[in-house]
């Protein structure tokens, strides 16, 4: 890629120690399995420990020194951050050159920023407004009254339906959906009457969504995700959820409609989580798992399991499960026991 | 909004009575945690019981008025109905302009009724047929004789492959795909044979499909979805499906090929159902639940829990399910108390 | 469908024997419980065989004529073969004319093969290479340096990121996106910091996508689908997960980051697999199973339920399940007969 440093400069820009030889120069940064001699990688996973003692890269992001090792060493107290920064320095963001295609349709009604760049067959739409700098990517739709923040990066493909607003540093991947309707229906005896979902999506600043995720606005009021919030693919998020900051959700995980998730809460992949509940603060959802009820931290600050239960019992219960064929024989056994002796 | 109405007026256009003072105006409609003077509000999960008490919104749907509160009431024997009608009456649909966009790509030979909105990037090919009043939102794809009927709202990026139909009223949330291929394929020594998918997909009238929600075209003959169904967003819909009318399947839900789900069916969300199987009219499976054999509505007509069980039976071992480990302790203590009388 | 064939003449083609009149002429195929006379259909599942004996289809194609049916057999080893067979004779792939709109904006540095179409609002972005004969529908975004090789059909609206590479005769459902960044963030007390997303994602020959199935690039290196592997709808591949080839992987199934499938896996829909696993080749996860281990094949090949254990554990597991209530019970009574003799 054509950037060299001194590992000494390079651990400078890190906020890493350089234990081992800093004059040595890399150029480039790979997964430990492949890194090679002029690379540098990264020790995250414990299970990837047998890689670093034969590594031949030429130095490793780690909290400590393996024993053993060839190579030198960014010793970091956090070396997860210190790898972030490191792939930052080797691969810094692509310069873009602004503008506004002649391909896209821009409703003259809509107010764009300085230096943002709107691709070919994006459409902005009545009144809609984008921030500086901002990047729409090919087939963004941006829906009537829309608002965008600046230095937000839009993928191919977004669909924005009207009124949403989405804060600065926003990052929406391709193919996510804000703002479609609510699941909302009243039955009655000609089948369902649709419930008009009047309210709108707010997603505040430096939040991430996942492709193809999908975000509803509110019957009334807001679906809100707060401040540094990150959602990954393929994720629902039902009618008036409140999301707050610093929360991570992972892939094809869901929420029903109006429930209120914390901040710094996480879950896991594929969990759903009912309506109308209430997750606090700080806690963590394992994946797949089911939650019916709003949960206490004060209980446990861990969940897991369908339904969801304190995760050391589910730990334990989960273990036991395969034996449940075994149980029902050995309690069959002591039955019969029983009987036995009542015949006596 | 600028719609003001007299309660009575409102209680007029919505079926419901008014207790309390009908002479006073209300110009919106809001959530029950955030409704003031001059708005009108709705209390239907008795969750929320707490808030109706201190609101001070000048009206509150329901069923019954609540002792206590100073909002005026307007009784319904179905409010969530009425609410329904409340949130059209302040928010009627926005009118809009019809036209053909000179941005979009409509093949000559394609047929659109009258009053269609035809949006930039809409691409409409061979053959295919739009009815009057249907409004196609920019970048959807309408594919080869493709028939859509009248008085649909298609939303951005809406995929319709070739030769699929879709019935009056219908609405098509952003990102859904109608009529990807069926997920088909022989095993073979080298490898997979793709079974071409040549059947396809109808859609009836009245039915509403979830952003990104994707349903198959038959392998040979119709996936078909009937009138007044509602799909929420990333629902499934494999091969050769049907699906009654009347029946609402919430996000994340996949049914898998063949199978036949019957009418006025309620199917929570991240639920799953095996191909090849019947799920009769009326029944109801639960949020997450796994189905992996035909449901008989004579043993259950609510089913939850992987593999599916009665709800009854499923809610008693869900929450037997975290005793598990002191069940196999207390096992273990009466086999040692047997072991200690054996060995007397 | 204007394709008339003599039974005879189908029967060679298909590689299949017929049992019954090979003279008899037929001209189309359809579903067992729809085929009618001049058709051919097909038993598959043992759960149509009652459709096969009324059927006044001309001929079935099976493993072996159903006593007392009235129809004509096409007798292969391998009947599904037989029928994907089939059904390409009566429906061929529709002959396409190539081309290049000029509604698409292609870049000028970017190189595409011979007889390629690219459909209105289709972007090709700078430096990207589209193979001979290969397909792109309408709205399908090509990033930066894509490379797509020849034959491949990408339907409406795909997204390929920049740099993303995808090999001969690949087929990309409607909405799948490829590339998007991988859910990499490190907590950090000011909340998460985002580690770059640098690597890129790899289809090989003779993939195929489902419609709004995502692909995350890899952090660094490679998220890689191996030849012939083939993806249903609305499947979550994480960052750096590599797949074997000859896999397939059903709808709304997950792979958390860094795992390794092998190849001639069966996934089943909704299943879950958890981050950096391996799972070996040749296994089978059933449908909505949970992960979170690595799965040897020599405890079992097949493995199903939450958390995974070997499938028959899992029958035998998930029939006793709904009767864990009546175990609690039997387990208290023997309780109280013990108490009973301990208080003599």
């Amino acid at each position: 890629m054509g950037n060299e440093f001194r590992l000494s400069d390079l651990a400078a820009r890190i906020g890493a120690v350089v234990v081992g030889e800093g004059d040595v120069v890399v150029s480039g940064i790979a997964p430990i399995e492949e890194a090679g001699p002029g690379q540098v990688t990264f020790l995250a996973n414990p299970k990837y420990l047998r890689f670093a003692k034969d590594s031949s890269a030429s130095a490793i992001i780690a909290r400590e020194p393996v024993p053993g090792a060839q190579a030198a060493f960014l010793v970091s107290d956090n070396p997860y951050y210190a790898f972030a920064c490191a792939v930052e320095t080797f691969h810094p963001p692509a310069p873009l050159a602004p503008g506004i295609s002649d391909r896209a349709a821009v409703d003259p009604s809509s107010r764009l920023g300085t230096d943002v760049t709107v691709s070919p067959f994006v459409a902005i739409e009545e009144g809609a407004e984008v921030g500086d700098r901002t990047v729409l990517f090919p087939g963004v739709c941006v829906g009537k009254g829309v608002r965008i923040g600046p230095d937000c990066l839009v993928y191919p493909n977004v669909v924005l339906y009207h009124g949403v607003k989405v804060g600065a540093r926003v990052i929406l991947h391709a193919g996510c959906v804000i703002g479609s309707d609510g699941f909302g229906f009243v039955p009655t005896a000609e089948g369902f009457r649709k419930i008009p979902q009047v309210g709108t999506v707010e997603i505040e600043d430096d939040v991430e969504i996942g492709a193809n995720t999908t975000i509803d606005r509110a019957t009334l009021g807001v679906t809100r995700i707060r401040r540094g919030t990150k959602l990954d693919n393929l994720v629902q998020v039902a009618h008036n959820v409140v999301i707050g900051s610093g929360t991570a959700i992972a892939a094809q995980a869901g929420i029903a409609g109006s429930t209120r998730i914390g901040s710094r809460v996480m879950i896991g992949g594929q969990a759903g989580i009912a309506g109308h509940l209430e997750v606090e603060d700080g806690m963590m959802l394992g994946a797949k798992c089911g939650v019916p009820d709003s949960l206490s931290a004060s209980v446990s600050r861990v969940w897991s399991g369908i339904p969801a239960m304190p995760h050391p019992t589910w730990l334990r219960m989960s273990i036991l499960l395969p034996k449940l064929p075994e149980l029902f024989r050995r309690v069959k056994r002591l039955e019969e026991g029983k009987k036995a002796r009542g015949g006596k």
